[in-house]
């Protein structure tokens, strides 16, 4: 993996966990043009209203602060408090504006934040801080809740002669639903670009990877994807959003999240599957994801594809209520390459073969609606006894 | 419980499943004055479009026939032939029209009905058929599916100095979710009432009580809701949907499709709980109805209460996702009477007397937006480790 320049990491135990990392930080060698895309629940933990408002001022960041065990959400003005406290530890540590900080929080909901363990983690954080090369595991540890494994990716664009890097980590398990949901995400990379063709590249790849996930439906308070662009890779600065540049800067961008988004869903709570919703020739774009992301959303087709069941009935059921419009006399259902659907009725097909498919840990379900040209991916997880088991006892 | 006068039923097995009864009946002396929802999934499972077809032509119905295994539905042209071929086979039986029969199907989507064995199943039915006070009992055990139990309710109101009575019978278990999900209802009454009348306390009355549940926010083909008033208690015939008996009979048919509507999430797959999810002081009566319907449907919520796990920040985090629009601010949460949430933030409370009352088979979840006049009631069951056991095997 090659990482970019400029960052260095850690990732360790600040006491709010027992044992296991609960606090993260990164910082760049120099300012980073930022980017960040939020949570549409109307409840927004307060961590992200400290995080939008620095980058409102100055999109501009160049330390990030992220905590685990703790969501530091719905805890009111004492919230907002707290997360500014931990962003002004954070500035002062590191000699920065505090609007050139980045506050994160996950964990359980409304309870108080551990504010003095987070800023004397932070105050002893030079002895953990080192490249990302080499602490990049340990960082992306940090951040985990329920899930299994941490999760990170890599990517890397030549632009203007100069090869740009991108590393990403993320975490979150369950309530991954399209809209951010309980989800974290950090990329950083060592492109020099425009701060708002930043953003604009950043909403364009959430809306075809973070939001095209699902676990379980819930959207949650917390969910943030932020992207530092350093310029350190010293490429000419991205300026145009019609050039080959920034559509480069943009498809490197948009990897980078869907190979996080489905590292989250791959570890969805329970989860032991991955499928693919491939939804082709829709009457439009938003038809089509709206398909795509109620067949990965729905419970029935969830627990088939943990049954190994090939139910195609289940899936364009979920199709028929997504509220998307198109004609059901027409729609095709594949899976893997065994057509299991056509012009809207059911197929005679191989169910020993079908069963091999979905025995597989990735599987792929292709819908042709044969009614327009928009076409849309989304990934879902099964469900399982194992996610009933890891939500009925979270709290407790 | 008092019947409805003038209706004899059946309940029996034709051959679809093993033994189990498979096919249920129910013929009016009279014709009787019909109205139904429908499904708005976009696949409409083929009996509900002959249904819709005949009730549109006449507003009457005199003759109903049902069967459990298969939907006939996503069947195409073949689909609609066979229930054809159904309610052909009803209107000779009984010497009816053909526009006087109601038609419907429950199980598995995508195979064939099995048209001779129903058809056979009708030109029998003489040998089973008794009056309802007698049959009803077999008759809602034969349109049962994945259901553990039969479901029936009954209400009575005097209209006009004659006592009106209504019998109803549902089922359903899985994919119950607001929208008329995979259930099927069927009310009986005595009562005298217009056409367009009785469609009006209808729709009303399933906005209040059918789509106000979840069981797991999947909708199905085949759902449909009928009610048949046959006029037999002699009241003056209601035409004035201002008059005080029009709201009486409202009043008695919302009662009788609350009682069916809760039967069928306490028997949703799996589930070992009903909760009760009340929102007042909304800013809109829809925005309640939103709220409520996105708590009872989320899966995190259902986990809890599984778990028995007062966690409100699911609760709060569901309400914040829906869409409604409110005030974070100012929202209270209770469980039962033990208040957990005051203006958005969590409160310390009893822990162990929530515990208590999560140990209820009936549990309360009270929301107050402190923001408007809207309030709306929804009802929920819990997910558990056996819903997911039944629908990862449905199938096999």
């Amino acid at each position: 993996m090659n990482f970019p320049k400029g960052y260095r990491c850690c990732g360790f135990n600040c006491g709010i966990k027992k044992e296991s990392a609960d606090l993260a930080i990164v910082v760049s060698d120099v300012p980073a043009t930022a980017a960040a895309v939020y949570t549409t629940n109307l409840f927004q933990a307060a961590p992200l209203q400290v995080t939008k408002a620095h980058l409102d001022a100055g999109h501009t960041a160049q330390a990030i602060v992220i905590n685990s065990g703790v969501a530091n959400a719905a805890m009111g003005k004492q919230g907002l408090n707290d997360a500014e406290a931990v962003a002004k530890a954070l500035a002062a540590h590191f000699d920065i504006a505090e609007s050139s900080t980045i506050v994160a929080s996950t964990g359980v909901i409304g309870m108080p934040l551990p504010v003095d363990k987070i800023t004397a983690g932070i105050a002893g954080a030079d002895a953990h801080l080192k490249p990302l090369a080499e602490n990049a595991d340990a960082t992306a540890q940090a951040i985990m809740t329920t899930d299994t494994v941490s999760k990170q990716a890599a990517a890397s664009v030549v632009i203007g002669g100069k090869t740009v890097h991108f590393w990403g980590m993320c975490k979150g398990a369950g309530m991954i639903h399209p809209n951010m949901s309980t989800m974290l995400g950090f990329v950083l990379s060592d492109a020099a670009i425009d701060a708002e063709l930043l953003q604009q590249a950043l909403s364009a790849a959430i809306g075809d990877s973070f939001n095209m996930i699902s676990v379980d439906g819930d959207t949650s308070t917390n969910d943030m994807v932020t992207v530092l662009a350093n310029g350190l890779a010293e490429n000419p600065v991205i300026v145009d959003d019609g050039s080959q540049a920034f559509a480069d800067f943009q498809a490197a961008l948009k990897d980078i999240c869907i190979q996080l988004a489905k590292k989250i869903v791959s570890d969805g709570e329970g989860a032991t599957k991955l499928f693919e919703v491939q939804v082709a020739n829709a009457p439009s774009t938003n038809d089509a994801k709206i398909i795509a992301r109620a067949v990965t959303s729905s419970s029935l087709v969830k627990a088939a594809m943990y049954g190994r069941d090939a139910n195609w009935g289940r899936i364009a059921c979920a199709a028929g209520y997504s509220g998307a419009a198109f004609k059901p006399e027409t729609m095709d259902i594949f899976i893997g390459d065994i057509q299991v659907a056509k012009d809207g009725q059911g197929l005679a097909f191989d169910e020993e073969a079908a069963l091999a498919l979905l025995s597989e840990h990735d599987i792929l379900v292709k819908i042709d609606l044969h009614d327009g040209d928009g076409a849309a991916v989304a990934w879902g997880c099964d469900l399982t006894h194992d996610y009933v088991s890891i939500n009925a006892d979270y709290r407790s």
